[in-house]
């Protein structure tokens, strides 16, 4: 069992890895006030240890997936707890992929003001990115994470046999986020992808990961600054993932844009090696990459014709550049 | 010109009091970025200093009032602010009560995972409370105050004059609260309203409650010990709020709340002349005192029959309690 304690303004909390995720919601959750569970219908085979272990336990199975990030369902969701009197010293604990931590982490964060939330990610996305550093979000009509905070959990619980279940693709989904982690900040985890050894050192990817963003996320928790670093291969990657309407994935997505991104560097055929045997879908179509650039213009980073980008010009290092969306182009090339 | 900084975890902010609204607003937001005023009907009197001084400002005027704090409210505004490309780096001015002070923090603190916030209450009662501390919240359904988050604003303009155009009830709901803090924690403000002068001295009766508030939430922003002291004459004060429909106003229903709460203590007489020298309807009727009784155990504070109140023994300092309700019907007779 390893511990990583992260520290946040509002509450310190631990993220706790272990081989088997049976044994940390047997050994991590004895709780005593009220716990509501909200849990991915995929991974509902652990609802029985989880009720097992916490006396006081109201379930609710709900199919993850982007469609339930909608406040449709979390008004639902707040129906529930307030026929059930949870009140703000009370548990949620989100079990599920990014989706579903979003919108539980959403919920725990504004339900009465905040109540206590845990973490148990079943996804290599969620518990490699998205369980760590507080951020949540649901989506508003067709705009994905409009609404929003930055609310720690009190615990994250990896277990890591649940990935077993992934296929391939979910699986090395995540871990082109930890890809990602380790172009601008671990030499020794792109080393490792480099050797093709992800799958076999998992444990030590994910840990690695998480240290990495905890160094991140407890400078910048609410994202002022240098969180942004984190944002490596996402100005292209948020483009091509809603242009191509969601056919990749996220972690997919994230690393066509890293490749783009990166295109004038030293390690570029490295990456691309990496990415490739990997399996991502790599986009290749001319129009579809500069019909990116007019996804990029409008959204959100977009300043002036000017675009603030990552970069790295050399393995775990990262620089803040600001581009011209012909200079970006020039990248496409 | 006053100035009171306020520290909180994610943001420090300053308090700015003067006896102009229209030359705070010319004096102090002076703002280079989008700018989206959320104003009260009631006072858009003000508007066109607004527009005066904001070069790029997009007005919303609503009706305050509690039925202004509804998620459907919110979705409106939020729809507003995508349609208008705000980004999280803009302003939400909210101008009036606190009820357009919560429904604009609530929006503020979620949109795009917090947009910048300043808060212009224009009356008493948000003035001397709900504008300092960061507390926001929307209602569900008849479902009072049910999500919310605590979120600072990086701004609080009180301007004197806005509250002479308040009738003499509504002027006093909010120096009700004032009394309260006074009670708690300030017995040279409790001898202004003992001295019936809390008009004459409004500034400073102003300035002290905000004093003493920041003295509370910079200790327990989050709400999880020491503030629940602000609580003082809530316990009563929400049963009887609820209980009469909201025929009594916020302050005149923690007035009550404060009475009976105090009624074994030395100071009771005079705070008794005090708040009804005030004008505030006294609750009085055996049946509705009693049937609070039954309002408070159902109540988030009331756990296993017993439950956690505020106390003064003396003017000036406070001391938490744990009464049965049976001992909280002793006050009652």
């Amino acid at each position: 069992m390893k511990i990583i304690p992260i520290h946040s303004k509002k509450l310190d909390y631990n993220v706790v890895i272990d081989d088997s995720l049976e044994k940390l919601i047997k050994t991590e959750l004895k709780i005593e006030t009220k716990c509501f569970l909200l849990i991915d219908s995929k991974v509902s085979r652990y609802t029985k240890y989880f009720i097992e272990t916490i006396k006081d336990i109201y379930v609710c199975e709900i199919d993850g997936g982007e469609s339930s990030k909608s406040i449709i369902k979390g008004e639902y969701i707040i129906q529930k707890l307030l026929e059930l009197n949870f009140s703000k010293n009370d548990v949620l604990i989100a079990v599920g992929g990014g989706t579903i931590g979003d919108l539980g982490g959403y919920i725990a964060s504004t339900y009465k003001r905040g109540m206590k939330l845990i973490h148990v990610p079943t996804t290599t996305l969620s518990a490699i990115d998205s369980s760590v550093g507080g951020k949540n979000a649901l989506n508003f009509g067709s705009f994905k994470n409009v609404i929003g905070t930055i609310y720690p959990p009190c615990k994250v619980l990896i277990g890591l046999d649940v990935f077993s279940s992934l296929d391939e693709r979910n699986f090395n989904n995540g871990l082109f986020e930890a890809l990602k982690i380790s172009v601008i900040l671990n030499e020794e985890l792109f080393n490792i992808f480099e050797n093709g050894k992800q799958k076999e050192q998992l444990a030590f990817v994910i840990e690695q990961s998480i240290l990495n963003k905890k160094s991140i996320v407890e400078i910048d928790e609410d994202n002022e600054n240098i969180r942004d670093v984190l944002n490596f291969g996402h100005t292209f990657g948020h483009a091509l993932e809603s242009i191509t309407n969601f056919s990749l994935l996220h972690g997919e997505a994230i690393a066509n844009g890293m490749l783009l991104i990166s295109k004038n560097q030293s390690y570029y055929e490295t990456l691309y090696n990496i990415i490739k045997g990997m399996n991502c879908p790599l986009i290749t179509d001319k129009n579809t990459l500069l019909s990116s650039l007019d996804y990029i213009k409008n959204d959100k980073k977009a300043l002036d014709e000017k675009v603030k980008i990552v970069e790295s010009k050399k393995i775990g290092t990262y620089k803040f550049s600001v581009l011209t969306i012909d200079e970006l182009k020039g990248r496409l090339e």
